[in-house]
């Protein structure tokens, strides 16, 4: 047996997403910057795919920018406001503690160059207030950056009323929703959301492809500069096969968006129900409002790292948290932001569901994840002089 | 029938290339960052890929940094050595005024940063000479940067001369090879080259995937920034499809070349000597050493783009110059270099064979392009000038 319990690190791809982009692969090979049928047979698929996304997130096709993922579409969408914000003498971004890396180091690039970053702290519960972020703008405040739904813990932030603050108070609102496209209903315009950051492979289409949505009046900086391709914003041959494969997948996910949230809420309730039976073990951010498919716990006097290889061993694939970040020794960023110490951060456990998964599955992965944690606190010398006493329980 | 000779632009992706993305995306779907098994095959993949592209190259795996493509390897390769030659007081780059725009507009806007471009003009042969590149290079510049073989026109620079020069003044050299792997032999370490920038979708490999090599020892910056990707280098989920995809077609490219250049020399060659025909006809560089599919053309009293339109209604799919400048009306940047005035250059034919491409196809374009240029100079008022001498031929 074989689970995949890591959808939030990336997904694999549908049926319909490897069709649409195998058929352009084999037949529409075109550069649709070329004049000739073959071209413009891609630049009509371009078009196409362009009215497509746009349409899912209540946007203008001339407001989607295709890009080579959630990384970039973030690293342009800040970089463009700082720039047009600095402009007019605006040089304040607000911004939180748990973002992705993507928007936390485009940050610290441009505090380097001279901007000044208020990061707000969650809630304990995972969530930022729309009051939060309102008392945080000032007069010279070009940005606020706040992530729809957070990727290690899964929830999901105010981000219609954090738009109409923004709105309100003339200051460009983006929001990395590369954890929420496919998984939760977005419109951009009813949300007030003025840029938007989007993955493809977060919602079983391909890898190397994402978007950014812009709205019409806000001027992109360019990141790679070149040819004219993206109405002169975004440089390089346009990838037709993989942007054809994300609208597929993006409207295959859009159609489905009620019935899997249903699906998968039961499946990540019975999970945290389950894996909450484990003593000393705590939930990451408030069960609701929470993204349908993920879950993540921490476990005291756990090490993440054995518990990941050992449910591997009994065919799990799980998380500690961002795959992006799994090379560090560091606790989650994640976790620290809202409140937990350095030695539950380390115990913790990320599990996110697609609709593929079971309930069948869920109830053998609370099965192994006990059986793990029990085995793992047997050898653990923390565990030991927790139960002693030697060492006070953090998780009650 | 339908002929596509505009190989310069894109390529269809080959069997081999489709095979390997489409089997990466159906069975190896994992986050390379991720612990699990699923994850780990994806990052052994990575690996394998790396090495792959590494040996073709003749460079270290730990050498080949893979990007979305080939402008993306421009810009981080002469935005990294600007600013690891600025740290050493270093601000001046000398490179060609016929490169690609990811070369020259990276350049651009390095200037607006105070760095100082010296841009040699190539001879009308279309080459630039080492001496040349050796003459302007200061003790304050910090990159050379010369593209291997131009897109356009399909001359090839002496890459290796270049690469001794550098290497002996201390200069970081880069080259913009995005035409040239694939279909000429490069050695990275024979040749002294520091950097070098490559793009699949150039040799029958997919679309949205490039590489850029960089020497040990030269530090990059990232142009995407967040996660640890890339030895830190490269922000993003590595698009393993894709990246298989690229290695898959560069060895088959390259076990290819002999071949393919002989075959593509031998119809290049008969292209030319075709076209040549027409009065007034000019080939766009000397016609050696030169790509082994690529033949560019002017023809005096014609406009390009109304040749490429009768051109495809014929069943021949061309291009006037770069694909990624095709929505311009200005005449090509890299004509203009080579010397060709305005009112020629208006009057370019890029044809870039492949080796799927036939002799019988080739003598099929000559006749089309003879019968268009016939047909569009009846119709011309400037040619009409020019045979009632109203006007001067320039091409004698």
């Amino acid at each position: 047996m074989q689970i995949y319990a890591d959808n939030a690190a990336t997904t694999k791809m549908s049926r319909a997403a490897i069709d649409a982009m195998t058929s352009y692969m084999n037949e529409v090979y075109g550069n649709p910057s070329s004049l000739h049928s073959i071209g413009q047979t891609a630049a009509e698929a371009l078009m196409d795919a362009r009215e497509r996304v746009a349409a899912v997130l209540g946007a203008k096709p001339r407001e989607i920018y295709f890009t080579s993922g959630g990384s970039e579409a973030d690293n342009q969408a800040i970089i463009s406001a700082a720039t047009f914000g600095a402009k007019k003498g605006k040089k304040h971004i607000v911004s939180t503690a748990f973002e992705h890396h993507a928007v936390l180091h485009t940050l610290d690039k441009l505090r380097k160059q001279g901007f000044e970053i208020t990061l707000l702290d969650p809630h304990e519960c995972g969530i930022i207030t729309a009051e939060e972020v309102a008392a945080a703008i000032r007069d010279d405040t070009a940005l606020v950056t706040v992530m729809y739904a957070n990727n290690e813990i899964g929830t999901i932030q105010p981000i219609a009323e954090i738009g109409a603050v923004c709105k309100e108070r003339g200051v460009i609102f983006h929001t990395d929703a590369v954890q929420a496209v496919g998984h939760i209903k977005i419109n951009v315009k009813e949300q007030n959301i003025d840029m938007l950051s989007l993955s493809a492979h977060k919602f079983h289409g391909p890898k190397g492809v994402g978007a950014l949505y812009c709205r019409l009046g806000i001027p992109l900086t360019n990141i790679i500069e070149g040819g004219a391709q993206e109405r002169g914003k975004r440089a390089g041959t346009e990838n037709i096969p993989a942007i054809m494969g994300m609208a597929a997948a993006i409207e295959e996910a859009s159609a489905k968006i009620d019935e899997n949230r249903e699906k998968l809420t039961k499946m990540r309730d019975r999970l945290i129900e389950g894996l909450s039976e484990i003593p000393h073990s705590i939930l990451n951010g408030a069960q609701n409002p929470r993204l349908p498919g993920s879950v993540n716990m921490c476990f005291e006097g756990i090490e993440g790292e054995s518990l990941l290889l050992l449910l591997d061993a009994k065919g799990v694939c799980a998380s500690s948290g961002s795959a992006c970040t799994s090379g560090s020794l560091d606790p989650s960023h994640v976790l620290l932001a809202i409140g937990r110490p350095h030695e539950v951060a380390h115990g913790s456990l990320r599990l996110t569901l697609c609709e593929d998964n079971t309930m069948e599955e869920v109830e053998y992965i609370i099965k192994a994840v006990k059986e793990v944690v029990a085995y793992l606190r047997e050898m653990s010398p923390v565990w030991h002089d927790l139960k002693e006493g030697k060492k006070k329980y953090v998780i009650q």
